[in-house]
C-alpha cells in the first residue's frame, strides 16, 4: 500500500537502486555548463563538445530482440503504477486502485495501468473451460464457449469506463492530493467483441423480455439489472482490450461493455445473462450504487456517467518543475452521453475561461485529451477545466451539485476540480467558493 | 529462439506447467455433456445443472488490487509473444522479432507486443541525462532536455510503423508459415509528441535548409536523410506510445515519428538532428533500404509504404478449429498514403471477390481492421485480401510486383498474400498463379 501524501514527481524519474555501468559512466557532469533559459530550449554555443558529452550511450551494444518476448516499461518508469489507498477499504480483495492519470497522455490507457475494482478478488479462469449462458425469457437457452463467441460478427470501439464512485471522496470538500486518487477510477480502451444483440437474437427473446441480469464468475458473483434497450443498442460482449486478450483483472476471458454507463455494470468474468421482465433489485443497485439525497430519498438507476473533466498536469503529483515561461496544461474530458464538444480552462479560479485545444480522435463515450498552452509568469494559479458534450450538457461546480443533491452522496460526482499551483510549481487539491 | 515450424494454435491455449488448485477442482468434466452443434452456440436443455457446473470459479477469493501495480497478461496467454527467427540473422543485437498479428484484434498493438528491429541492441537511456540537439543550417543551434520538449504543443496520432523489409522473404515465393513471420514487422500505436516543425522553428531554419539527418543514441548511431518537406508536414518527436512512456526497445525516451514512411527512418533514441542542404547518402540509404532491380540499377528514397493487407485469421498459426458453419475471416490493411477506402476478400483464390467490412476508427496512415463473415462448408479454401486506399492505390499480386521489379528486392513487398485452408481447418502459406 502506498502513502498518498508522498506523490512521485512527474518529469523527475525516481532514482533506482539498480544502477547500470553505462549510467555510472555517463555521470552527472553532462551538460552541466548549460544555462536554463526562459524559453523551452537551451542555446548550444558550440555543438561539437555537446555531441561528445551526449554520445556515451552508443558505446555499448544493448540487449537483443530475444531479451523480452513480452515487453515491459523502462526501469526509469517504475513509479508509473496503479496505486491503492490502504485506509480506504478493509481488504484488498474488495477494493480499488487508481490509474496514474498524471503520468499518461493521449487517450488510450495502457492495459497494465487500467484501474481495478474488485468485490471478491480477481477470478482466475481458464478460457478453455469458461462458458457464457443465456437463459430466462428466451426461446432457446444457450451456452457459449469462448470459441463460439468468436464466430459472431465483431466490432471495435474505444470507450471510457468510469467507476460511479470516482471522485466520490470529494463530495464533502478537497480530500485527496492527486488526480490519480481524485479521478483515477477511469480508463479508456479499444474493445473487440460481439454485439450482445447478436447473442440475444440467437437465443430468441420472448415478447415480455425487458431486463437482463448479467452475472460474473468471480467470488462476488456480481450482478446488475440492465434494461433491454441498452443491451440492444450498443452493449458488447468483449474478449480483447487494446488489441490483446482482456487482462485477468479486467474480466478475462470475457466481460460486458456498457458504453457510457457506470463501471459496475460492465460485468467482468461474464458467465451468465438471465433475461427477465423486471429489474432484480440486487445488492449493487439498492444498498450500493444509489444516491441518497438530503431529504432521505435515493436516486436509483442513475446509470449514465455525466459530462466531466480533470486537469492531469500540473496537479499535486505532477508539479511544474521547469520554472516560468512556456507551459502546457493538459487533461481529460468525457461524457456518457456522447462526444465532447468543448473544454474550457481557467488559470485564475474561474474569472476568465479560455477554450482548450482538444487533440486526438474524438470518439463517442471515449476520453478526450485537451491542452492549454500558455506563458506562466510564475504567479500563483487556481486551475480548473470545464467540459461540455455534444448534447449541451455542461460540467457543474461542486457547489451546484451539493445544492441539488446534498452531501450524502458517494457516486456521480462530476464537479469541477480545482488545483492551486504555487509560485514554486507545486500543486494542491483545494476548493474555492 | 523459436521454431517457426511449430506454431501455436489460436483458440487452444497452451497447457501451462503451473496448474492452480482452482483449475484442478474445475476439472475436465465441466459441460462434457454438451453436444457441439453446427451453429455457433449450444442449446442448454436444462439451465440449472449448467449453472452448477460452471460456477466453480466463484468459490474462491482472488488476488486483490495490490497484487500487480503494473498488470501483466493471463498465464493462459503466455504463447502470445513476439518471436524471432534464429537463422535469419547472425546476432540478436542486430536482428528483428515479429508482432503476433494472428493473436490480436482491433487496430491498437499493445506496447509489449510491438515488433523490434535493432541495429546495435536496445540503448539503455536515463531520460534525465538525455539531450536532443538541433544544429547545422539553423540560426541558433539548440539542445533540448526531455522536460524542454514537453513544453511545446503536443499532438496525439495513431500511425502504423512498418519495416521496409516486412514480407521481404516472400519475394521468391512462399517461405514462412505464419502471418506473424510474413507480415509481423508492423505495429500500430497512438503517439504523443511535439510536431518537429515547432522545434525546427525554434532553432530557425536557414534559407538553404533542405534535408535533415536524425541520429539515434544507440550503438548503431542510426542515421537517415529526411527531406525537409516531410519534417514540416507531419513528423513528430514522440515521447509516449499508447498513453505511457515509449518502451526502451521503441526508442525511450524519445523517437522520431515519420507517418506512412518506412520504419527505419523513425529514428529511435533520438539525440541529434542535423540540418543540411542535400542528403547524406549514409549506409542505411545506399547499401541498405534501396531496391535492386533486374537491370542492375536500384530504386532509392522509396520512403512511402505501399497499400497492403493480410488475413490474420485463419492463417497457418491460427487454423479454424470449430468445424464448418459460421466463420469469421479477419485481417489488417494499411497504406502510407492515407486511409483505406476498401478491402476485398476472396475464398476461392481470386475467382470471386467480396467486399469486406472495415470496422473501428478509420485513421490516416493507421492500420484498419477488416472482417468477412461467411458460412464455411468445410471445403478447401484459397483465401486472400486486397486493399485499396483513398487515393485509388490498389494492392498488387506478387506476380505483378516481380514482373516490374524482378526478384532481387528485399524491401517494399506489398503483394497479395494467399493462405491455403484445408478441410481440417489447418492453413499453409502458398502461391497461386
Amino acid at each position: 500500500m502506498s502513502d498518498i501524501n508522498k506523490p512521485d514527481k512527474d518529469g523527475e524519474p525516481m532514482t533506482n537502486a539498480k544502477v547500470s555501468r553505462r549510467r555510472l559512466l555517463a555521470g552527472g557532469a553532462a551538460l552541466g555548463g548549460l544555462v536554463a533559459g526562459s524559453t523551452a530550449a537551451r542555446a548550444a554555443g558550440t555543438p561539437d563538445p555537446l555531441i561528445t558529452e551526449i554520445q556515451d550511450w552508443n558505446r555499448y551494444l544493448g540487449d537483443g530482440v530475444d531479451s523480452r518476448p513480452y515487453g515491459t516499461p523502462s526501469e526509469f518508469e517504475s513509479h508509473v503504477v496503479r496505486r491503492d489507498v490502504a485506509w480506504l477499504t478493509a481488504d484488498s480483495k474488495s477494493s480499488v486502485n487508481f490509474t496514474p492519470l498524471h503520468e499518461l497522455d493521449g487517450i488510450i490507457t495502457p492495459n497494465g495501468l487500467c484501474f481495478e475494482r474488485h468485490h471478491g478478488g480477481i477470478a482466475e479462469i481458464n478460457p478453455a473451460d469458461h462458458r457464457l449462458m443465456i437463459h430466462g425469457l428466451v426461446d432457446k437457452p444457450l451456452v457459449f464457449t469462448m470459441e463460439d463467441l468468436k464466430r459472431f460478427p465483431r466490432e471495435n470501439r474505444v470507450y471510457f469506463l468510469e467507476c460511479a464512485a470516482n471522485s466520490g471522496m470529494e463530495w464533502r470538500g478537497a480530500q485527496l492530493n492527486g488526480c490519480q486518487y481524485t479521478h483515477g477510477m477511469v480508463h479508456n480502451v479499444m474493445y473487440t467483441g460481439v454485439q450482445l444483440k447478436h447473442l440475444l437474437n440467437e437465443a430468441g427473446l420472448k415478447p415480455n423480455a425487458k431486463w437482463l441480469l448479467p452475472e460474473g464468475a468471480d467470488a462476488s458473483a456480481m450482478t446488475r439489472s440492465v434494461p433491454l434497450e441498452k443491451a440492444l443498442d450498443d452493449c458488447l460482449v468483449a474478449f480483447k482490450m487494446n488489441g490483446e486478450a482482456l487482462r485477468p483483472e479486467q474480466g478475462y476471458p470475457v466481460r460486458l461493455v456498457v458504453p457510457g454507463w457506470e463501471g459496475n455494470m460492465w460485468v467482468k468474468w461474464l458467465r451468465r445473462i438471465e433475461v427477465g421482465d423486471e429489474p432484480w433489485h440486487h445488492r449493487e443497485e439498492t444498498s450500493k450504487y444509489t444516491d441518497l439525497l438530503a431529504n432521505g430519498t435515493a436516486r436509483r438507476f442513475t446509470w449514465e456517467m455525466d459530462v466531466k473533466s480533470v486537469i492531469t498536469n500540473p496537479s499535486p503529483q505532477a508539479p511544474i518543475t521547469h520554472g516560468r515561461g512556456q507551459t502546457v496544461i493538459t487533461g481529460l474530458a468525457w461524457s456518457g452521453a456522447g462526444k465532447i464538444s468543448r473544454v474550457d480552462v481557467t488559470i485564475d479560479g474561474g474569472r476568465n475561461w479560455h477554450a482548450a485545444r482538444v487533440d486526438g480522435p474524438s470518439l463517442s463515450k471515449s476520453l478526450h485529451r485537451f491542452y492549454f498552452d500558455f506563458d506562466w509568469d510564475g504567479s500563483e494559479l487556481l486551475i480548473q477545466s470545464r467540459a461540455m458534450d455534444e448534447h449541451g450538457n455542461v460540467q457543474p461546480t461542486k457547489e451546484m451539485l451539493r445544492s441539488v443533491r446534498g452531501e450524502n452522496s458517494i457516486y456521480h460526482n462530476n464537479g469541477i476540480q480545482t488545483w492551486h499551483v504555487r509560485g514554486d510549481g507545486s500543486a494542491e487539491n483545494v476548493e474555492i467558493s
